[in-house]
């Protein structure tokens, strides 16, 4: 997702450190000790603007939602919707994908969301898909035994490789939605992402995935 | 596929029964004897009309294709489409494919086709879909070590079932296509059925797997 830049961003997310995490590799293996409960952890990779986190975490107020975006830009009004809401469930990190084993222990999560990553069309840009192996490999290492992933897209080469990506790594795909909308599932939370695609008349992707024990 | 009843089917399948195994459990573990090579053995369980099976036997004439189609009235079809196309490397069997195990010993196969096979689309059906696990358990049977599963539909629903079919039973995803006509595969040899609904502007989906060794 792109967004101007915001210069006014860093002092922002500066300005709501109860929602974003600053340092949030402290609390590795703590995330308990951030929303002092021991609620399962759900974590979104590529939070963008908010919208799915926070009615998540209004639909589901026993779990903890950590989201995880990279543009700042593009957080900042994540966090809005955060204050907005008034939930206290959510806390927002300003990080890279790359590194979820440095801010998160082994079996500390539950269940990752994949929403509406880059799809990087390109083959020579395979490895940086949020589905390839070297990023199947943390989600891994951070979610519990029978521990769930949820990827959801418009975008029919990043669902195909996805597919086959977590079969070959072993994973095994619980659900496998090829028109999510036409489906009534009232738990599905729309990305801004999502609204907007099936809004064109779009086909939403989805499936469910866990790591084999 | 229905066809009208055709009340001189069994004397036209009698009458070829060089193309037409009326006793093909007599060649379980011996289909070598009847092709007299040792080619690779390609299936087509649901071989319809044949377009399928000629077009891939004009293309691969050192694969030995054998299909299995239960309607008499539809085999003729296929029948009469092998002797046009004067290959011989095509046997075409009246039978049900409940009875695999019966027909091919452990092994004797390289590859198997499902084409366009009848979705089932009530749950209280989901047994008779040809991908639920007691036929998988009789393709892993008669299939070589990675020997190959592959499933063209244009049907959503059994294609959604089945990716998660294969998963839970252990398949390993190799291909998975949600357009198959966007890409170009000169191999693709269409079906009856493919031809018909890619004309209507349907997406045909495709999938390979093979069972772990």
């Amino acid at each position: 997702m792109r967004a101007r830049n915001k210069p006014w961003a860093d002092d922002y997310l500066r300005d709501n450190k109860d929602i974003v995490e600053l340092s949030p590799s402290d609390y590795k293996n703590k995330w308990e000790d951030v929303f002092n409960n021991n609620n399962p952890v759900h974590l979104e990779i590529g939070t963008g603007k908010g919208q799915f986190i926070v009615g998540m975490s209004e639909q589901n107020n026993d779990i903890n939602f950590i989201g995880i975006e990279l543009a700042k830009s593009i957080l900042v009004s994540a966090v809005q919707k955060v204050l907005d809401s008034n939930q206290k469930n959510i806390r927002l990190i300003n990080e890279d994908a790359n590194n979820l084993t440095e801010l998160f222990g082994e079996n500390e999560v539950d269940k990752i969301y994949l929403n509406f990553s880059d799809p990087w069309p390109k083959a020579r840009h395979a490895k940086r898909r949020l589905t390839y192996k070297s990023f199947l490999d943390q989600y891994r290492h951070i979610l519990k035994d029978d521990g769930e992933l949820v990827l959801k897209t418009d975008n029919r080469g990043l669902f195909e490789y996805s597919l086959v990506s977590f079969s070959q790594y072993g994973l095994i795909l619980d659900e496998v939605l090829l028109d999510l909308h036409e489906v009534n599932d009232p738990t599905n939370v729309m990305t801004e992402y999502e609204e907007k695609f099936s809004n064109k008349g779009q086909n939403i992707y989805r499936c469910k995935a866990r790591f084999p024990k």
